[in-house]
């Protein structure tokens, strides 16, 4: 019996036959299934997430993410990947779609040639990081079922460290709306708040009038002026927070670097930093980054982020967009290296297509599947 | 039909029964093959490396190197590793099998769990590395064995990008002698010299009298004088070298940094450097870094520390001490992150205790083999 034969007749073959929801056929270059043998056979279909909550941003409100959902289907084994475009990374699903289709998979005979597969990616077009990881993503699960084995295993990480996820609070002018949604973070032993937008102090005080829960702070670029800045994390500082992310405007560098030398709280990169060449950069204005699959182009390069950020001294915040389970559960992989984790993404959305990582007291929880451990759930 | 079954009725399973020609039940804390079932069971034996030739080093002479050889077995599959120890890194057979007789691996019931085993190493005893990094090494034999996939895949690398190796040729006062050793080095395309002897410069021109291969350069910190050292690298680099590797004492940090803005040549620390932490302190003085098993503790920290030079632009270099195949072949598995090998240790010793990795073309090549690579001959 040779090993496709012995996977097919197991259950791990089995699990591989579950429908999908949406039409990959209608999309993609192939249809799942009925590829070349022997060859990598890339399938895509846009998918758009309903958010469960309207989104609130220091401009803009959304109820909806574009998403595109990705299978590689190898030798009888499907892959699954996804790329999220939240508007303001400037991928859309037509330049995502646009850039899957201009790949040629097929010339590929094995989904261990990532590193191959990547610089093959960058020839065809730079940038569309979120289009990559989602090739990428779909390439480690392949990896990860034929080896039959987890990536946090693979990595050689001990699952037992993953942090908890922190889940975000959002204000709310009613004092008994913002009392619901600060109970609705209660299962979570992390809380998470976005600044910039009026009301920064009266939140943070309504937390802690209900919570004594650490509170992660996202100001997403929004202090200009670094006395303020640095005032405003001492603030923080006083009432419990684990450290801000991104306080200033990316290209703030000096004022940045100023403001880490003397604020109490650890300064995180978000915006400031996408990919691997990114995180020697910000070890100059910054304590540590903030890795998103959708902007490292996926699991083999976060990794190297990981190690490369935890050499530098720096810490790791692990994060993700608004996501299904697919690529939540990707990063959830990494989550043994993280300081701190933000993977709430498939919490936020309505329709999600997988079973994957689970919350459980908080803690981010790897499910014990082969791959990236997702299985789609039936239409 | 379950994994365990299926394995060892595979030719993969066949494989791992092969006797080893030296015993290990009289040195281990249990014997292979009836060790705990779902646990990792640790055995070693002392095996001296007998030299092909005599090691001429500045100051002494030796035609054996101590070595232990280690064999975890786990669930009737047996990961192979080995630790190294030329006596000036200061580990020898008594501290190794020390060390190794005082670890308990039966507590851990996966290989997979190396992270945590490396930790528990470290509280064991700090330094040790040649122990760790056998054990290190047994243990992606072992994960490698499980996944049935070599580590050059599973790390996602492209074998075609392994580097050729170098191989060394001494001085030899008489002209006949000399120009054989130069001839001996004629598979490889690249020739390594140990400098900080007397007739250096003789040595080069011999060899550029027969060959104009590219030359690596070891002084091994032989060069007291920096702006000697750089003199020297000029006549060095307008004879095809292609770098110099630890020039100064490890200890001239400044003197080193000053010796690397001005060489036309790249200066690669070797003695200055071990682990994970110093690659940092390196890239203030040094170039590259010139990784090795048996200072990195193994695999595991090995591949973190070419991830992290590269980020931090450095150049990598892989190398080895006089080793079998075993730890050769396990470092080769590294190789296509490397700008340059210099990966002969088993190509000098009589009493290989294993088939590994080949020599094509003066090219590292890396065997279609599950886990490390190696096959162990028979007695």
């Amino acid at each position: 019996m040779n090993r496709r034969k012995f996977l097919q007749t197991s259950a791990l073959g089995a699990m591989m036959t579950a429908v999908s929801p949406i039409s990959f056929s209608a999309y993609g270059k192939s249809t799942v299934k009925t590829g070349t043998p022997g060859r990598l056979n890339l399938s895509f279909a846009p998918y758009e997430l309903q958010l469960k909550h309207a989104f609130n941003l220091a401009k803009s409100q959304r109820t909806t993410t574009p998403d595109v959902q990705v299978e590689i289907e190898y030798d009888g084994l499907t892959g699954y990947g996804e790329a999220s475009m939240p508007p303001y990374l400037g991928e859309s699903v037509a330049t995502v779609t646009s850039f899957l289709s201009g790949l040629d998979l097929n010339q590929f005979n094995d989904p261990f040639r990532i590193e191959e597969i990547h610089d093959y990616m960058e020839k065809v077009a730079p940038g569309n990081r979120a289009a990559k990881a989602a090739v990428d993503i779909a390439l480690h699960d392949l990896m990860g079922k034929i080896m039959r084995q987890p990536w946090y295993k693979i990595w050689g990480l001990d699952p037992s460290k993953a942090p908890c996820t922190s889940f975000t609070v959002s204000y709310d002018a009613n004092p008994t709306e913002q009392k619901a949604k600060i109970e609705e973070a209660s299962p979570y032993k992390v809380i998470k708040v976005k600044m910039g937008l009026d009301h920064d102090k009266e939140l943070v005080e309504a937390i802690r009038r209900s919570t004594d829960a650490p509170i992660c702070v996202d100001a997403n670029q929004g202090w200009n002026v670094k006395e303020a800045a640095l005032e405003m994390c001492h603030w923080l500082n006083d009432r419990g927070c684990l450290f801000v992310e991104q306080p200033m405007p990316k290209d703030m560098i000096d004022e940045t670097a100023w403001l880490r030398e003397r604020s109490p709280l650890p300064i995180i990169a978000d915006e400031f930093l996408q990919r691997l060449p990114d995180v020697r950069r910000a070890a100059q204005a910054y304590d540590g980054i903030n890795i998103k699959l959708m902007k490292s182009t996926g699991m083999h390069e976060a990794y190297k982020m990981a190690v490369h950020a935890k050499a530098l001294g720096m810490k790791v915040m692990l994060g993700c967009m608004t996501e299904t389970s697919c690529g939540v559960t990707a990063a959830a992989q990494l989550s043994p290296m993280a300081d701190w984790a933000d993977l709430d993404g498939n919490l936020l959305i309505a329709n999600d297509r997988f079973d994957g990582l689970k919350i459980v007291d908080g803690k981010v929880t790897i499910p014990d599947r082969p791959g990236i451990g997702v299985l789609p759930l039936k239409a």
